[in-house]
C-alpha cells in the first residue's frame, strides 16, 4: 500500500508504478478534476473507459455540498460517485485562499463565508484532515497557506513558513485518524509552497522532508500566472532535491504541452480543470494544436474528430454532427469533447511513459512539442 | 421490407413486429424523441442500452439546422447520429402550425419564418417529401394540416380535408422519389386528423385508407390539451376502422399511464419528448408515480432510484448521488434521469407485450394503472 515503484528514468523523465488501496496507478499520468465528486458531465463509466487511473475531489465543495457526513453515511466517495479505482482529495487551501475579500486568515486556520449559502466557517488543518477521512480518498492532501502567483519574497515566505507548521499538525491529526481505525486506508502529502522564489523553495522541500517520510510530495502553488520559464525553472531547481523514490504531483497542471515540459522535468502527476472546461466550451486538443469545433469548417465533415486517437468521440461520431451538436446546443457535445480531451491528456501520460521506458523520450517530446505550437492556435 | 405482423391479441390490445429497413421493432414500443437528430443529451449509445428500437428526427428543425443537404452529404441520418437501428422523420407540420403568428397557411403549403435567423421559408408536402428522402429514416411522415386540440368542427374539418389533399401530393411525390432511387429505402405513413370529432375523424380515416395501402397509419392532433376521455374515446372510434394488419402510431403521447392506456386502445407506436423533458427538470418515474430527484428526501439515500428497474441509472447509482447532481447542477444528472425515464417507457412496451403475449395484459394493466396513480404525484 502506498508504494512507488521506479521503472525506468530518461534525463529528468521518470515512468513508475504507484500502488494505492483501491489500485495501481502508472506514471507519468494526468488525473481528471472531479471538483463535485463529479468529472464535469461525465459518468464514472465514461472516465474510465479515457484510461484514468485517478480522479480528484475537492475537500472545499464537498464539504459545502453535500457535507462529508453526508458521503461517510453513503460508504465514502467511491461508493457515493460509483468510481471504484484511486482518489485523491485537494485540501482546499487553493478554494479558500483564493475567496478575495470572503475570508479572514489566522495561525489557526482560515475563516470564510460559503460561497454557496454565505454561512461561516472555518478550516483548520485538524478539521481539513478529518474532512478528507471521511470522504475516504486514497490520498489526503496536507491544508496549505497559497499566495499569488507573484507574491513577494515576504508574503510568499509567510505563506511557505505557516504552509510548514500547518504540515505537523496536519500530520499529527492523520497519524491519529489512522490509529483509530487500525489498517491504513488514506495517506497524506505535504505540498510545496514558496511562490517564485527560489530560496523560499528550497527551504519548503528542505522543511518538508525533514517531517517525513512521505509517500508523495506535490509541488503547489504554480500555474498561477507566473510566465511558464519560470515554473520550469522552479522544477529545475527542486528536481535534483527530491527524493528519487517517491512520486511528485505537480497541481493544477496542465494543458498538453504543460504535461510534456513537467515530465521532462521529473513531475509523475498532473491535475487539470483545463480539459473540461476547453471541451465544455468546444475546443479540443489535437495535435495539431486547439480546434474549435464551432467553426463552420467542420459543417458538413464525415472525419473523426482526431484521426489519431482512440476515444469513444472519435471512434464513433463525425465531426459535423459534433459541430452539429454545439449548434444546436445539446449537453452530449459537451460530454463528447470533454472525453476527447480528457483522453488525449491520459493518452500523453502513456505515450510518455512508453517513450521513458524505451528511451526515446527527448525525441518524441521535442517532435510532439513542435508540431503542437506550429498547428493553429 | 416495411412488413408488419401481428403476433398476438387481447381485447384490442395487438403485439407484433414491423420490420424495417434498418431492423425490426416489436410492438407496443415507445419512439424516444431526436428531435435535432439527438436525443437530448444523450448519445447514440446511452439510447440502444435503454432498449429502444427506433427513434424520431425532426423535420422542421434539421432542415433548419444543419439542413438536409447536410446530413445527406454526410450520408444520411443513420450515418450523421450513429443509430444505426429504425428511424422516423416527423414531418413538420406539428411543428409549423405551432408558430402561431409567424406562420401563413396557404393550399399550396406554409410560409413560415424560421424561429432561428428569422428567414422567411416555405414547406409544401412535395418539399416536405424531399426533404425527408434526403434525411433518409425508415418512415417518412406526410405532411399535415395541424390544428388545435379545441378547435371548431369547421377548422377541424377544414385542417383534416387539407390532410387528405396534401396526402394525395406527398403519396405522389415520395413514389416518384422511390422510383427514381431504386430500391425502397423509406416508407411513407399517413395521418389521421380531424381534432375532437368523431365523424370527422372517422371521414379522415376513410379518406386515408381509401388512399392506400399504407405500411402504417398515424394518429395526429391529439395530446393537445383535449381531456383523456376524449382521447380514450377517438382510439376506440377508430380502433374497429383501422386495418388489423396495418401498425398503429399515436403521434406525439406519452406519459407512462398514456402507453398503456393506448396500448389497451389498439395503438402499436408511441413518441413523446416528455421523459426527456421531465429528465432534465429532475422528475423520475417509477411505477409509484413521479420522484423529485432533487428532493430533500433522497439526501443520502444509498437506495436506487427504482428498484424495479434495469437501467444504467438505476443498477449503478445511489439516490444520494443523483440528487447531489441536480444540486450541484452537474449535466450528468440530467442524463441519468433521461435514460431511466426512456428505458422506463420502452420497458412498459416491452412488459405490455408480454403480457399481451401470454393474455394476462388486462388485469397486468389495471393494476399497474393503480399502483401507480395512488402513488406520490
Amino acid at each position: 500500500m502506498f508504494e512507488f515503484r521506479l521503472e525506468a528514468t530518461q534525463g529528468s523523465a521518470r515512468a513508475g508504478t504507484l500502488t494505492l488501496p483501491h489500485g495501481p496507478v502508472k506514471t507519468p499520468a494526468f488525473m481528471p478534476v472531479g471538483t463535485h465528486a463529479v468529472v464535469r458531465g461525465l459518468s464514472a463509466g465514461d472516465v474510465r473507459r479515457t484510461g484514468a487511473q485517478i480522479i480528484l475531489g475537492n475537500t472545499y465543495h464537498l464539504h459545502l455540498r453535500p457535507g462529508e457526513h453526508v458521503v461517510q453515511s453513503m460508504g465514502g466517495l467511491h461508493r457515493f460517485t460509483t468510481w471504484s479505482g484511486p482518489m485523491l482529495t485537494d485540501s482546499g487551501g487553493f478554494q479558500v485562499f483564493s475567496l478575495e475579500g470572503l475570508r479572514r486568515i489566522e495561525e489557526d486556520g482560515v475563516e470564510f463565508q460559503s460561497h454557496i449559502d454565505g454561512t461561516l466557517r472555518m478550516l483548520t488543518p485538524e478539521r481539513v484532515m478529518e474532512i478528507q477521512w471521511q470522504l475516504g480518498a486514497d490520498v489526503a492532501m496536507a491544508f496549505d497557506h497559497v499566495v499569488p502567483g507573484q507574491a513577494s519574497f515576504d508574503t510568499a515566505s509567510e505563506g511557505m513558513q505557516r504552509t510548514l507548521r500547518w504540515l505537523d499538525r496536519c500530520k499529527a491529526k492523520h497519524e491519529e485518524l489512522s490509529a483509530s481505525h487500525g489498517a491504513a486506508q488514506q495517506t497524506l502529502w505535504p505540498i510545496i509552497q514558496g511562490g517564485v522564489h527560489d530560496e523560499l523553495r528550497l527551504r519548503s522541500l528542505e522543511g518538508t522532508l525533514h517531517r517525513g517520510p512521505w509517500t508523495g510530495v506535490a509541488i503547489g502553488g504554480l500555474s498561477v500566472g507566473e510566465p511558464k520559464p519560470v515554473l520550469h525553472r522552479v522544477l529545475e531547481l527542486l528536481h535534483p532535491v527530491l527524493p528519487v523514490g517517491t512520486p511528485r504531483y505537480l497541481m493544477g497542471v496542465g494543458f498538453p504541452p504543460d504535461l510534456l515540459e513537467g515530465i521532462a522535468r521529473g513531475i509523475d502527476l498532473f491535475d487539470c480543470v483545463a480539459a473540461t472546461r476547453n471541451g465544455r466550451h468546444g475546443t479540443a486538443w489535437l495535435e495539431t494544436g486547439r480546434l474549435n469545433v464551432k467553426g463552420a469548417a467542420l459543417k458538413g465533415s464525415v472525419e473523426p474528430l482526431d484521426p489519431a486517437c482512440d476515444c469513444e468521440t472519435c471512434t464513433t461520431y463525425p465531426r459535423g454532427y459534433l459541430r452539429h451538436l454545439f449548434v444546436v446546443e445539446d449537453i452530449l457535445g459537451l460530454r463528447l469533447i470533454s472525453i476527447h480531451n480528457i483522453r488525449f491528456l491520459v493518452r500523453l501520460g502513456e505515450q510518455a511513459r512508453a517513450h521513458i521506458l524505451d528511451g526515446t523520450f527527448d525525441r518524441w517530446s521535442r517532435e510532439w512539442l513542435g508540431r503542437y505550437h506550429a498547428g493553429r492556435n
